[in-house]
């Protein structure tokens, strides 16, 4: 693994000054050499898929690991997608004189060298070594063993975008999966490694954050909350309400807790009640919502349970303090939201809920890469330092300083 | 040490959403309280000073220790001027319309508790408080034992400050010295602590990064560059490799090594020498530095030494490639400077160097919070993610995604 993150690190040097047309060539031959390759790519995946049969593996697992054509054609398109992207790399900001003399501004450079360990979906490899190539990292990608024959045809097709761009094959390095230790090592090579996003499931990520020693961009739970407030517009909080938990359930933008006001619990919750009825939402309430609806009680670990699944837990709070006290103690800090009419309680809601996305009057399921304008992303991070949210080409950057001196000295 | 972590995070919520008054009411009540026990902390610094006779501290160490009526009077300066610092929480940029119908923007917000951990300085008490305070986080700081007596009398003056201003007593907490193992839970509480700033010698933050388990800002080497380019002004390249290196010896930001173009280095490096020898700075050459003037030779090691003292490596470069290479590989990516009136080559190096700050025509010496406006920094980041170089109020915030809606919902 050493050898892999020297070769890394030399090759971070070349990408990060290679310019933006050159990146956009590996990006669009790798377009090119996926929909060249179909047969062969159906082909590696269809060993893949035998192979998990054979383990047992379920058939979420099974319906993850499988290039579907349109699968491949998303991959196409998603490459198309990241090469049509502004490129972060090298934009100079705020370019001010100082009293000194000199001109102070920012630059935005790449990370260096990302680690990436994901799970079972093969498309991963494509997605993380576009918008990682774009931004001028090179990338070192670590994926499920049961994609391995779908993941090392893929990092074929990588490798000839990079040749017909004349970039070096280490800019996207796809590692064994055979070698178990792999992940250790790649965990804990600050001197070759930057900077490791996982992505996959809650065991996955505490299990990388735990152990490495290299920062770690995370995204564990996505506990969202749609706060109804007294003074909401009835109908919007119905749309958000419905909308935020129904219109996907297995995705972390999801709303998995409902916060109603006291004063307009009554009104509403019935409404509420039959909306979620109609999508077959299995409802979990505190006593006071059971008390207005007919509902099975939520339980104190309801509160904190991320679902992804046709269930919501519905709490009456007393008022905006009540609300934001408990989606900062039982949320994940990823995306919540308030309805209401009321100036002073949005402001409020706006500053002190402490989330990546905090939203007035609109769903959550708006926190999203490509909602957001940022194209694509690599993952939302919940946490607090770097990057806050959808994570995307300018998620993988950080900013150096510039100066722009004429001879100037600094005196005593 | 985990009461210490949950009444930090519970004060944390507080300071969040302080305003901007109330932080700088307890800023200047800090302040005066200073001036008003001056007397009782020169006692305090006095017990820490015997006791450290004692224990047989050099010198050096002894005068760090020390609070003269100067420092003093420093820290109540520096306590007025964070005060009249820009408050960056809550502020709100870029807030654009996007197709969906929402308004998406970032806001800045504190990190939440930081913990600061220092060796014998006891103004970084001060400075560390204030600036964590302003930027809205709940602080937690564990100086040297050595300083145990000064840091608990400062302490009272903040506890004085926080009081005055009406905010909780845990947003600043300092933790008692004697229990030896404080440390290590306060670098491996994520739960409690959002991020860790070491400030000390380069042993103290090698251990802390090794042993942390949540991300630390920190600063190891300033192995800092000068480069002389084939077309520099030779007039700009003496002032400015003279000020690098000899306007203080002990600072991080001072030239290390000095780099110069075969080119030129015979025109230059006579002349070079003689300030250097002017100001008693001993040179360490290369063959061929050493087949031009009289020095002693560099050894491979001291191309990576920091020396903080009057001693400077020079090597002769063949052209910007080798300079590049050279700051890449041998650099601690702090800070580095090349001279040169030529267009390509200036831009190649800001783009191409790998540092926290580059420099064109101008003396590393400028790399600081205070020239580059930050207006006091908690040290300079040599890391790659969040902040890099000087870390000032900025770089104790985050930024999250806000959005303000009319009742959007995302389609399918």
């Amino acid at each position: 693994m050493s050898g892999v993150g020297a070769s890394a690190r030399a090759a971070s040097a070349e990408i990060a000054r290679s310019d933006t047309a050159t990146k956009n060539r590996a990006l669009l031959a790798t377009a090119e050499a996926i929909q060249a390759m179909q047969s062969e790519l159906s082909e590696a995946n269809q060993r893949d898929l035998v192979a998990g049969r054979e383990k047992g593996l379920s058939d979420a697992m099974l319906d993850r690991l499988t290039l579907t054509p349109e699968r491949i054609q998303g991959m196409v398109e998603g490459l198309q997608q990241v090469a049509s992207l502004p490129d972060p790399v090298g934009s100079i900001s705020e370019m001010d004189y100082r009293p000194s003399g000199i001109q102070l501004g920012k630059m935005r450079v790449p990370l260096g060298v990302i680690g990436i360990i994901y799970e079972s979906r093969p498309n991963v490899t494509i997605e993380a070594a576009s918008l990682c190539l774009k931004s001028g990292n090179a990338v070192i990608l670590r994926g499920g063993s049961e994609a391995i024959h779908s993941n090392n045809a893929l990092a074929g097709c990588i490798q000839q975008g990079l040749e017909v761009a004349g970039l070096p094959q280490a800019v996207v390095q796809v590692v064994d999966t055979t070698d178990r230790e792999a992940v250790g090592y790649l965990i804990s090579m600050p001197e070759y490694v930057d900077v490791i996003v996982p992505r996959g499931g809650k065991g996955l990520i505490e299990r990388i954050s735990q152990d490495a020693r290299v920062p770690v961009i995370k995204h564990l739970d996505g506990v969202c909350h749609v706060y109804i407030d007294a003074e909401a517009d009835p109908k919007k909080a119905l749309a958000i309400a419905e909308n935020a938990k129904t219109r996907r359930y297995g995705v972390c933008n999801a709303m998995e807790t409902l916060l109603v006001d006291s004063l307009v619990a009554d009104v509403l919750l019935p409404s509420l009640q039959s909306i979620y009825d109609r999508h077959g939402v299995e409802l979990r309430g505190c006593p006071k919502t059971q008390a207005l609806i007919d509902c099975q009680p939520a339980t104190e670990e309801d509160w904190s349970t991320e679902y992804l699944a046709p269930i919501l837990s519905v709490k009456v709070v007393d008022g905006l303090d009540d609300a934001i006290q408990h989606i900062n103690r039982y949320g994940s800090h990823h995306t919540d939201s308030i309805v209401t009419e009321n100036y002073t309680r949005g402001r409020r809601f706006l500053r002190e809920v402490d989330s990546a996305s905090v939203m007035i009057n609109a769903s959550t399921a708006f926190a999203d890469g490509f909602e957001y304008g940022l194209g694509a992303e690599i993952g939302i991070s919940t946490d607090k330092i770097h990057a806050r949210g959808p994570v995307g080409l300018v998620g993988l950057t950080s900013q150096k300083y510039v100066v722009f001196g004429d001879g100037e000295i600094r005196e005593p």
